[in-house]
């Protein structure tokens, strides 16, 4: 929850994510949340126009005192309602009065939470866009590198690095266009008053709400969303999706740049990932870190699920234990994105050491397959533990020819032109 | 993982969700996905139709012994590879050697899964949709029922229990929406090969996908999708999602079912909830197997997103970590839905105690509001602490017309009646 | 991670606790560390003991830029590698050479976890023996006040207010027991070099480390844990247990403050928990706000355990991913503890109204068992469904003086009095 | 939750602990809580000696049916009730009138959970205690096995295999000796009564408690823990550590056996991990399966922390909630404990192949820190950079005998033959 980098902030939630979800962030989107409130009010004519451009005027949040705030929200549990009473003392009489009409605590927290989130979605959907654009130039320039597919981390077969590249653009591409649905369609501002029912606003709670939530450039809610907390689970849910898709990339950087395969290796700004102490040691830092913010996901994902069980018209914990994951998913996705994209755009790709890594035996399922029948897997397992060369093993019960198509990897790559094809059309249907 | 009811089955995977995600329909789903390979061949003439044909005959779980499948599972780390030996000796040769042709383990159980997922779903949806109507009668049968709204389990203002039900109602359709949208977009065929590029189907790769994935009537993806886990993660979090929010409505049966408040009791089958001990209790016993079922989904869904990195392309652990919790997850969620539509179905509503449970002393933050004025909560708030009841301080400060009306809760329902009829229009919609 | 209060940090990260864990208390951690070490290395004629008083000298916080350290921490993954830096700059030569002799960054981070755990237990312990005070007050004080036991939210037999309360003792004293037990012995001292060997400190590895070990006042370990996170796991499951054993009792005072129940109340400072629009409300914002960090825990702790899988000799990720939850285990639970003492000592309890709303009929299980025979339950039941006064059904079936006894709840209080006599006996032993 | 092997059983729950935890061990635990509370009351006097006998002999799982008393649990949430009924019947007048005295349901369920858990945990405790034998073999047969140690996945400095082996070893022993003193010290028995008060025992409550945990061989608690779920929870998350230390030592065998890396290959049973259509592979089946079962309990002991919260005296939802995941947490850690142990006992270890592939520039730190002052590091990384061997450096820069000590790798393992001693030495010192 710190606003500075601190200590650890720049490798747990990088940049312009972390200033998205700051104190200072909060503040403003729950002053904007007023501002909209007053307009809507002012428009349906409930207060006077005046003063809800006076109280718009006074929604800045350079004229208040986080701690002071947090210290008084303590008295109550949320920090709304010493805001009220600063925002109103800001504002002074007459206007005074109009602030926050109709409206409770959690109105304010709660649409303050939805801005707060598609504004930090802003930074996090550039930085996850620019990763798999750097994954589609990778799966477009490494068609034709040759390399191990591996499965469970033993070699399996040959396979293009530009279709690993494709994998990787088809599940960023994926958790991007998820976290694209939930901000388009359910962001949505709250507004119910009290207990949900918009009580306070006489006949006009409908319109309110409306005029409201398009204010705010939030969705109307069928019905305010106080205890229905499925909107802040689908967020969090698309999050640690989009984390665990980073995850994934930032993991097999991490294997292909082990000092034993080597196959890929961070470029970046000049010195990041070495060490002092050993000069030899180049570090994925940007893959690690990218690995360290995305899996801050799971356990917080878990508490905003655990924490939908609010009880009657506003929970008495459930609520309040929110912020703190929903804004803990926001800063940590934020930062995997923001490392990944670092990574993937300064990758160097090693295709030599690709082609060399690929251990010729690795197209043994290929001759086994070429032979034919139920038995051939053994005979090549069989001739291989006898130490003879799979060349042999080919020739004998192949047309030389064929035996030479089968032995080259590059005629073993399948359909990997077509899909990494479908991945960069998806891809380019996206933008 | 029982296939049997139980101990504990019927209380924690009730009814039909458990049947459908038995060893037995998973065993169903892989030979269903056997079938449809081979029927995807045969038409790209791949193999031969009576081939096929011989393969789908042999394609029923009956045949084969899951504990025995199960057994020699475990000498490879998945089933796939022993049902494929079983199911090539119990077709027999010729076709034997058609069976499972250019697909690997992976592809078997992940579109396996999909299958039983899918399956699953429908259970699960019909007692979701069915707990919503529920909710929707309630919420249109119970519009003057006047109660206390609560926060933070204090009584706050009145409500109308029919407006606590639409957001119950909202709760359980969105959920359901979400459901549904992954159950039509997200759940694909999963077919790659030994390592996602079809390179064993030459170059019918992408035709066979694509037969292969009408067959089964999932989803054709992308490219393969066997180590970006999305669609895994979509599933499982849309699960938790409708955990929780079948959570939100349980939780407040069993609130307004305690013996201090009395509002509702759980009907139902004659004698359950009763307790032999002690005859005069009556637990509702639906809505705690509903929370019980609802609470496994936090972990679970934690432990599939953080499975979501997988290796290269086949995660060494990371993919069979995810079998479990899915299961879990579809359980879990399905027999939560069934109990809740239990509850809901035969929820007893006291209107008289609600409206008796109700403080008079709730009608404080309108009369303060019809007051009027920064200061009059203060004024309020002094009076009833001095001892003087509500209605001599309304009657006081406003016109006697102004103070009838501030004082009857029916007149303080707000929007409720508008919001009501929202929820009740979109739970029409989607039917 | 905010170091001032914070819009939230007061509810959600409460006092003394947020200091302990704040970016100021890790890089003095860090700095201590390096002390020791330059100490521990002097004590062992490494470097010259005027070099370690000049390192040490250097070691105080204020001297360094913690955004400026955080900075350039990114640029290799962890803040002590940036630190070491700035030191040897503010040492100078020739002291410079000196600093993080034969370290590497992880037993600096590592060992400074330990001491910031440390140090953040005193107020979290300190806090959780006070409300445990508390509760063993309110267990003394109640022994003679007869409420409602309730099992499933229903009343179902007498019990004391006292026996309530020791139940929350003895919760609350076995978590603390465990959290000490892991300060004693689990907190450990963290040194091995690049790899774990203690190489660069030639024969002097072991002497060394037990050297640096007691300048902590931390345990010496069996061989160097950087890759063995058990210290690490058991401190953050302890921190959850303890948030568990607190919300247990958070929760029993949410409930038994409900608007219908009123049995306890919180005091307090003056106005806390009051509601300015509603003036009869009464929040209990201190239990509230002890859930809300309570409920942080299970998702923190889980990505502890997840974290558990370090490769190697330093985990690529893991290691990073740990940093946050466990500060915020410290942060939420330290909050949590530090609510629930204020919430405890400040309860106001309502004998009168618990007796008020014990419900006569909760004798029902006494009277039946006074009956005896297997079909007494069914007899009361029977009875009490066709509407009879359930002192009509024990003096029909029981002698006058056995009727009017088992109806006094007083004398239904069972072992409650030993009982309570061994929590507080359990409870003074620890202090 | 099968009791037969099932489709994914053995890879998932491997082996004995999978039937310490099956529904049949479940109701064979319950019925031998209600033989000990039969004969606790009659050692008390309360109920006759041959009844006490009548109900033990009656108390074997084979008489009852566990899917019949499955469905009447949902009646009433809990199976403890339907099997007092079947027990009564099963035990026939007048002796059926003594079964399950002053007890409740939780009693039952709670005291069999405790007699579960320490039943699977021998199996469990004696595969960990075997995994760790097989590292101490390891650590002490490869001191001198010299390997890379790696940080980050890059290889840093060298490393004895023997000091990696011992650093799992330290790991395995902690946790198992954590799961020891859980299970020594908090395993224990429950007996409450209807509300936690033994009020239905008269005044020989406690008495029965103390013979009643003596004949279960648990421990005696200070209260009935009802409500107090820390035992539940420190079980849950030992297991949870047990598990995480299990994954730890697996992955690193997945990482070591990678095609490569090629220095650890699983032996063990002919053919595991064989792969028919690619007979080259030879996967780490044992090592992978640990890892899918250790990954289950991050998630698992969330479920179990966040379901701490029992409300008031026995828990809606909470205490149901507890059941699967404990129950998982066995299983899983069970099945992880036991894939480890097969996998360390059959590790071939290919010390030739460790020696290979450590590149000699990993002795680039120890030339530095020969060489001495803080720019030497810059010196040996400008040089390498240059292309210029480390050797040359080295003796540009050295004596020749300094530089040939330095060189040679063995002769850099620093203090890992003590620890590998200390390791050893703690080891046996727990047998």
């Amino acid at each position: 929850m710190s606003d500075g980098g601190g200590l650890f902030g720049e490798i747990l939630a990088r940049g312009r994510v972390r200033e998205a979800v700051s104190d200072q962030a909060w503040l403003q989107a729950m002053l904007d949340v007023e501002a909209a409130l007053a307009r809507a009010q002012a428009a349906a004519g409930l207060i006077a126009a005046e003063h809800a451009e006076a109280i718009a005027a006074a929604c800045r949040a350079e004229h208040y005192d986080i701690d002071d705030l947090g210290a008084q929200a303590a008295a109550v549990g949320n920090p709304a309602a010493p805001l009220v009473r600063a925002l109103r003392a800001q504002v002074g009489d007459p206007a005074a009065g109009a602030v926050h009409r109709g409206a409770t605590s959690q109105d304010v927290v709660d649409s303050a939470a939805m801005l707060v989130a598609r504004r930090a979605l802003e930074p996090l959907l550039d930085d996850l866009g620019a990763a798999a654009d750097a994954a589609a130039r990778l799966a477009d320039d490494h068609r034709a590198t040759v390399m191990a597919g591996r499965t469970l981390l033993q070699q399996a077969v040959p396979i293009s690095f530009g279709l690993k590249a494709a994998g990787w653009l088809v599940g960023l591409d994926e958790a991007a266009a998820r976290l694209e649905a939930v901000r388009s369609t359910r962001l949505a501002a709250q507004l119910g008053g009290a207990a949900g029912s918009l009580a306070a606003l006489g006949d006009s709670g409908i319109e309110v709400l409306s005029r409201f939530a398009r204010e705010l450039e939030l969705a109307e809610p069928v019905v305010p969303w106080h205890t229905a907390r499925t909107r802040v689970a689908e967020l969090s849910a698309a999050l640690g999706e989009a984390s665990g898709a980073a995850a994934k990339v930032a993991g097999d950087v991490v294997l292909l740049a082990q000092t034993e395969v080597g196959e890929v290796r961070e470029g970046g700004e000049g010195g990041r990932g070495g060490s002092s102490a050993m000069p030899h040691k180049h570090n994925p830092v940007a893959a690690i870190s990218a690995l360290a913010g995305a899996r801050q996901a799971p356990g917080l994902v878990a508490n905003v699920l655990a924490a939908m069980e609010h009880e009657h018209e506003r929970a008495a914990g459930a609520w309040h234990a929110e912020w703190a994951p929903l804004r803990g998913l926001l800063g940590a996705t934020g930062s995997a994105a923001a490392w990944l994209r670092d990574c993937l755009e300064h990758l160097e790709v090693d295709a030599e050491r690709m082609r060399e890594n690929l251990d010729d035996v690795l197209l043994a399922e290929r001759v086994a397959a070429a032979i034919g029948g139920s038995g051939a897997a053994d005979v090549v397992r069989d001739a291989l533990a006898a130490g003879r060369p799979l060349a042999d093993v080919a020739r004998e019960h192949l047309a030389e020819d064929e035996a030479a198509r089968v032995l080259d990897p590059a005629t073993s790559l399948g359909a990997s032109d077509q899909l990494i094809d479908r991945a960069l059309g998806a891809h380019a249907h996206r933008s």
